[in-house]
């Protein structure tokens, strides 16, 4: 069951909007901006990922003869807002961070401006994209930095909702794993899929020989064979027996990797299967694989830890408007201002100062005139102008613009380790 | 966008079915278990969530043109097996848990029978459903524990994948939370939906008895007013002044609540609103419920602790052969060997026992014959008879479910500390 994009938002945007209606301040120009006062604990940096998602869905946010008729049947609006509703579509601007940029606290990975009423009714669906992709970025991420180079592999689809692991798949895919086990992703995104077998097909089969066999026939001697489902030394030894030295990879998947790893390494070199490689997938996290660095390990399979975001499962990122039109016509900045939650009102340009080495030294925010350097890069750019979505990247560039984006960070922002964010975010003018 | 439910699946399902439709092993009758081999480190108790949705997705789950041509076009499966997807639909048999009830380690809450073949494809969707779900549901159970009769209402969407909220609504309905802002789980599942305003209705107008004055006119008296944009006491001065004795309640979304619950309450009371309600929402999780218990507050909002589990995103389910068929026909108990993830062969019974005052003490599994005892209630119903989907219950009949399972367990489920299962699980006969 799917529901259009519109639906996919809090009831108390379309409430606002009634008020807004009546009172008449649904037609005030508005700014909000999207951002994250804060990256999860010890974290070095964040990166945008969804925006591609979200752009898909921008496109289909209507209302329709059953979301209305739903609407009405809850006497969730009255029905001048029905009426409103019925004529929706986006017609306002949206600048944003490219997608696979980095991001740090308060920047404006996101900023929308529009009426009231056309701005305030995107909230829901901008955040659930972008909080729950960004998240998964971030830690994957970490993994791919933690990797060295070694391909990492996304299987965690089966430890998330059916939806959201084709996301997480994008995702991970965005920030430069090598593939993905989803299919959805596959034919959705043209990301990679991998994939052979479990230990269900070992043990469906008479015998791990029998298995191992019925497989080769099958997926050819290049395939990646599962051994541990009995014990790991007849596995290997089953494995090379019956795929020969053409074997393309062995799976570990369960006890401890880094020790399996020698000595399976160890026994196919002697077996005369130096070219077979070694696949492990035994609930990993950056943790694990950076602790497998010195193992004779060739790829790393990926599942829970990635599609919760490895411990940090949501961004964070809020929906803030950050001014609006007063009743004389005038953009005013606002912000809440009582205990806890404190805001930078006003519209805020974003750039990455850079020092002459190119290394990134500081997030720049600015609300207002700002001059920037030749070193200074502009983050944002025009991602909907008049409510149509512009051109963008694909995939592929989205990959490139990430791996450049974290490239110029500080060597610090590749630690694993807790931390600061990896440069500082500075609002001028200050106040 | 949205795909088929056959495509959220993992590659090796796929490349299994290919390789088992080579050996001939593809048509043996094979059966799975879901189950979780342990709780969230510390958690007393599962709950079953997703089984409804699961049911749903089942109905849908077949290979359409559109799909066959994606596993043509990538290479994913070869001709043979692409013309048996063709004309795929399950046709096995699907036993279950109740929707709503507990579940403990190794509980097996899902058991699929089918031939190899049909029942292999189905786990990467049956561990996505259920493993979401689940992991939400037991938060949520958590929180209207610690509410102690004070009604929950689910506002995190904005904090997880725009599918997955709609889930997360309905496995917090299921578990008795009063409502959800998810508009798309209103319409899908009639959970019922709330929400007034945020803080940017306040700022969009020119002052915040403006504001008031707007929702007020257009939501009526009963509305929730957001009282801390600015000052806390003036905009509850202010929403009394507007709104009179009749207004609905306030709502506090920063700041310390508990100081801030206590101070409104004697405002309210002194102004004469004796009647206002107070709900409060900023980042509450079990434990910030439980805290507020002393506290004058009439209800919580939760959001991002409730869609991400309150630290436990995923309930870590697996989908495990158990049985399959012999050369000669005969069904064989198998299970894996090999270090670290040992398993229980064969198909497992599951009854709860009860003392004689109807408290849960024992979590028994059968392989082969059990008497139960009066007092031993059968865990497991038909779901799914020979490809059928059966008629199930209610999203209302499942609430009370989950509510007699709940209760049922010794007081010690209900601590939010961490600490063993509620009850011990038991295999009949050990070995």
């Amino acid at each position: 069951m799917s529901s259009p994009a519109a639906l996919f938002t809090d009831r108390y945007e379309l409430t606002m909007l009634q008020a807004a209606l009546r009172s008449g301040a649904a037609h005030r120009r508005c700014t909000f901006e999207v951002f994250a006062r804060r990256l999860p604990a010890g974290r070095r940096y964040g990166v945008v990922a969804g925006t591609g998602r979200l752009l898909d869905e921008l496109t289909d946010f209507r209302f329709g003869d059953a979301e209305l008729a739903v609407l009405a049947r809850d006497s969730v609006v009255d029905a001048e807002t029905l009426r409103w509703l019925e004529g929706f579509r986006f017609t306002g601007n949206i600048w944003g961070y490219a997608e696979g940029d980095v991001y740090l606290p308060d920047s404006p990975v996101l900023t929308v401006e529009g009426s009231f009423a056309e701005a305030v009714l995107l909230e829901t669906l901008v955040l659930s994209v972008l909080n729950h992709d960004s998240a998964v970025a971030a830690a994957a991420a970490r993994m791919v930095g933690a990797a060295a180079g070694r391909p990492c592999l996304e299987m965690g689809s089966r430890r998330t909702h059916e939806e959201a692991a084709v996301a997480a798949a994008r995702a991970a895919y965005l920030v430069g794993f090598a593939g993905t086990s989803n299919l959805a992703a596959g034919a959705r995104y043209g990301v990679p899929t991998i994939g052979t077998a479990a230990h269900a097909f070992t043990l469906l089969h008479d015998s791990e020989e029998a298995a191992f066999a019925a497989q080769v026939a099958s997926l050819g001697r290049s395939t990646t064979l599962l051994v541990d489902t009995y014990d790991v030394a007849l596995g290997v030894e089953t494995a090379v027996k019956v795929a020969g030295p053409e074997l393309g990879a062995v799976r570990l998947d369960s006890g401890d990797l880094l020790e399996q790893a020698q000595a399976v390494r160890a026994q196919l070199d002697a077996l005369g299967n130096p070219a077979t490689k070694i696949v492990v997938t035994s609930d990993l996290d950056e943790f694990a694989i950076a602790a497998l660095a010195a193992a004779p390990v060739d790829s790393y399979g990926v599942g829970t830890s990635l599609v919760t975001g490895s411990g940090a499962p949501t961004a964070g990122m809020v929906y803030k408007l950050v001014e609006r039109e007063d009743a004389s016509g005038e953009l005013r900045p606002v912000a809440k201002r009582s205990d806890g939650k404190v805001g930078h009102g006003g519209r805020k340009g974003a750039w990455r100062r850079h020092d002459e080495s190119g290394a990134a030294v500081e997030e720049l925010l600015a609300v207002g005139p700002f001059e920037p350097r030749g070193t200074d890069r502009p983050l944002q750019g025009p991602l909907v102008e008049g409510g149509s979505v512009l051109e963008r990247p694909t995939l592929a560039e989205s990959r490139a613009r990430h791996e450049t984006a974290v490239a110029a960070l500080p060597a610090s922002a590749r630690q694993l380790s807790r931390g600061e964010p990896a440069i500082p975010t500075t609002f001028l003018p200050e106040g």
